[in-house]
């Protein structure tokens, strides 16, 4: 059998998978985000900021993707909020059969918003969608504004791009509106924010359109369950 | 197929034309590196240094690995030294067989020090050896001081851990002790080096020791081959 062909397979196994998992959380009506970035770039400090900014007013709850280690998840789970950790055992991206296991171990009833935090991987994760109502990719100031010019796929189809550690600008190069353009010259809708998980700039943008799409995403689940 | 065993398959592939690269290294009595990090940790700036500080004494050649742009390539042309870009086209490392094509390209006769950068991420290059005589990993500052627990294979295998973007230290949170000891955990032999590709700081070690490991492998080579 071709090699592509093996490829093929898992993609599309894995998107069926997908769909299941997205029928879940529109039965539970739970709102998913899928957090993706290269390693290092802040997704679980973007995940507590979001903890922080939006719990008790939102039910949060947490899947930790990691190749190996729990050092995110026990982080997170000091927060109270529900958390699962799913050990790739090596694996380079989140799947979406891996976090069809870890739903057992979640209450989605009992949850608005559902994070989920990707492997660090700015390549792989692009080509396997979990379910999730939106895909949010994080970059920082340190990996330099050429990212989106040599890792475009994941940049190509994120709804929004959460530009981090800002609060580090004046140490480096990284030219913010060039990045932006190369970003909007792969995906002119994306959603861009600038903020700060060590000082906080930034984040009740970013929260207040969270609170936006969930609400959009309900009232679009409510009128086509109406039908 | 169980697929394990194609995976199995393409790994011993991969491994068997890397043994072949080496050979070709070692006839044509080049000393190859292959660089591997997060995405945005400084393998370019890294190779710009090096051939700065070693160049002409040294004659120098460049792989570089990309999912996608020229960006690097063009980057280190500007210097002179010749290099050859791999565009993956969506691949998340470097495999044997690409080098071997892009070896074809590059006058290795005439080189005494071949860098290989590798595609930015912190998972997969671990395995995929390209018949290099040494794996560098480069971590940075930014990235966090937990990455080892959470991406070991690639810290464990290192010849050498690069600690860039040491400038950077007064603001953030990075500690380099215990970095060193989650990394000598998983493999007491490695060999550190801290340093600041902005301004400098710490590159005056980094190639004297390649200079010396270069110099051991040609004499370890000279003695098989006289035996």
């Amino acid at each position: 059998m071709p090699k592509i062909a093996v490829v093929q397979d898992i993609l599309s196994a894995n998107d069926e998978i997908a769909r299941e998992n997205r029928r879940r959380f529109d039965q539970a009506g739970v709102f998913v985000l899928n957090l993706m970035s290269a390693p290092g770039a802040g997704k679980t400090s973007l995940v507590l900021r979001t903890i922080a900014a939006l719990q008790p007013e939102l039910r949060l709850g947490v899947v930790e993707g990691d190749v190996a280690s729990q050092v995110d998840a026990e982080r997170v789970a000091e927060t109270g909020v529900p958390v699962v950790q799913i050990n790739t055992g090596g694996g380079c991206h989140l799947e979406a059969h891996a976090l069809r296991a870890a739903l057992e171990k979640i209450p989605l009833e009992d949850l608005d918003l559902l994070l989920i935090e990707n492997v660090g991987n700015l390549i792989c994760p692009a080509a396997f969608p979990l379910g999730e109502h939106l895909q949010v990719v994080i970059a920082s100031l340190p990996e330099g504004d050429d990212k989106p010019l040599k890792y475009p796929a994941l940049f190509a189809q994120a709804d929004a791009v959460v530009i981090n550690k800002i609060d580090l600008a004046p140490y480096m190069d990284f030219d913010r509106e060039a990045f932006r353009r190369r970003v909007e010259g792969l995906n002119p809708r994306v959603t861009f924010f600038e903020i700060s998980c060590r000082t906080g700039e930034g984040l009740a943008a970013w929260a207040d359109w969270l609170r936006r799409r969930r609400a959009e995403q309900r009232e679009s689940v409510r009128r086509i369950g109406g039908c």
